[in-house]
């Protein structure tokens, strides 16, 4: 099943996605959250994966439909540093032992086919691709081979960075926070349709269309599974928590010349059995 | 003005605590917004400062109402890093020469008066008395000049720390954001009352009535102006987002022999003007 939250005629709502149609939740539930984040907080997720296939009634065309932030203001929203061995070195770190882990604001994300914000006080905008999970149940303490019980489902992340922000200072956050630079969406893949884990899946991303990152969870240095364990041992993980998997290697900052993003880019994370999650790059505005 | 999140009979809601006295919002508004978050969205802050004065009605005695987080969940909660040069040094760092910035999660929260939670599986747990500032309307590029019309007001901040977690990895963030060590209280001091910025404010943190730390707001390597003016450059400020403004020296971890918390220990933060915020440190539940 494929949740996304979205627009249309002026309404923001929640919806599932079948092939071209989009059903509101609203059609599928008599008494209907009033957003994904809702509906995961009284675990609707289960009923609805009944109610869907069963469904006959009308729905929306999917390309009339505007993406929204998939969760506008998840309580937390956690990324993982260098979680591919490849992408720590291009960056010239160590491995990591322990997960790098920094938080990410709600004044940070755009939706699927939104813009990416280039900042008035910085030029050096690279991109990150990345795959998601969405927490299902609250989960405190979960062992690796409990984890996967509390993922409601995944989805994409366009982490994008200024990279001299994000080393202005030891901690990364004002450079990973800047308005308008996380993509997220655009539907939450419930994990009933992924392999456990997300596991073995490849993930690219594209600038203008030409491939720049390219890597599979195989080769995740924190698997999904351990993460959670990790992170569940030291806080409570909420229905609507998500925590973004890290990037492979090929950012555009590593690279000779350097590559940065500018105005009418196009950039794009794709995952098969995920989606593709699209933004375009504009400056900030005067 | 001292607004305050509490609970009564009950009921959680939002009120104004004059001397011994709480009044209740919903006694001063007539249509009462639902929590200290939504009286920030909405301004009313300004309205109860006029209304206040001249309130003659009931109210709740003061020693009958608890304490609640004052904003459970803030859009960020922004935590400064070395923000005082005698803690950089005994932590045996430079003095930054741009703010370092982590974020914590609602998760971590507790109130005045609430338990520090000391977890299973770390002991090395220390205290870090901070004076936060909270945001009253949205700000962004603000120069230092006029960063001051965007605070609401002052409160306190316990950002008890996990300190062999704070160094697994090079960002803090896990270590800062363990379950029920952020205590966050008691009040929200309106700007009105204290000097501009919170300038010449004495912070102390006593453990056990003995005092630790001691720092004067007028040593802020990033004083409230300037930290407003970078992270507004940088990132939209929300009403109700926070940012905590840093811990002077005096840490246990930087003692000899080092303090650790241990159950049953009293941590005070206090500031004249603000207010104290009193947390015992209990273990995390078998």
């Amino acid at each position: 099943m494929r949740l996304l939250t979205f627009i249309h005629d002026g309404v923001e709502q929640v919806g599932v996605r079948r092939d071209d149609t989009v059903i509101p939740v609203s059609n599928l539930l008599p008494d209907p959250p009033r957003n994904l984040q809702s509906l995961l907080d009284q675990g609707l997720q289960v009923v609805l994966q009944e109610a869907v296939p069963t469904y006959t009634g009308p729905g929306i065309p999917a390309n009339e439909v505007q993406y929204q932030v998939l969760l506008p203001k998840p309580g937390k929203l956690a990324c993982i540093g260098r979680n591919y061995a490849a992408h720590a070195a291009e960056r010239g770190a160590d491995v990591p032992t322990f997960p790098e882990v920094f938080f990410r604001g709600p004044t940070s994300l755009v939706p699927h086919a939104g813009a990416l914000v280039r900042p008035k006080c910085s030029s050096k905008f690279d991109f990150e691709g990345e795959i998601a999970f969405v927490i299902g149940k609250r989960c405190r303490h979960a062992s690796e081979a409990e984890a996967l019980d509390y993922v409601a489902g995944y989805t994409l992340f366009q982490d994008a960075t200024l990279r001299d922000y994000q080393r202005f200072a030891s901690q990364w956050t004002v450079g990973k926070n800047f308005d308008g630079t996380g993509g997220f969406g655009p539907e939450l893949v419930t994990a009933d349709e992924l392999p456990p884990g997300a596991n073995g899946l490849t993930l690219t991303t594209r600038l203008n269309g030409e491939l720049m990152q390219e890597g599979n969870t195989e080769q995740f240095i924190f698997p999904v599974t351990r993460l959670i364990a990790i992170l569940s041992q030291c806080m409570t993980l909420e229905p609507g928590d998500v925590v973004s998997t890290g990037t492979p290697s090929g950012v555009g900052s590593a690279r000779n010349p350097p590559v940065w993003l500018e105005p009418g880019d196009v950039v794009e994370v794709e995952v098969a059995g995920i989606g593709t999650l699209r933004n375009v790059v504009e400056d900030e505005e005067p």
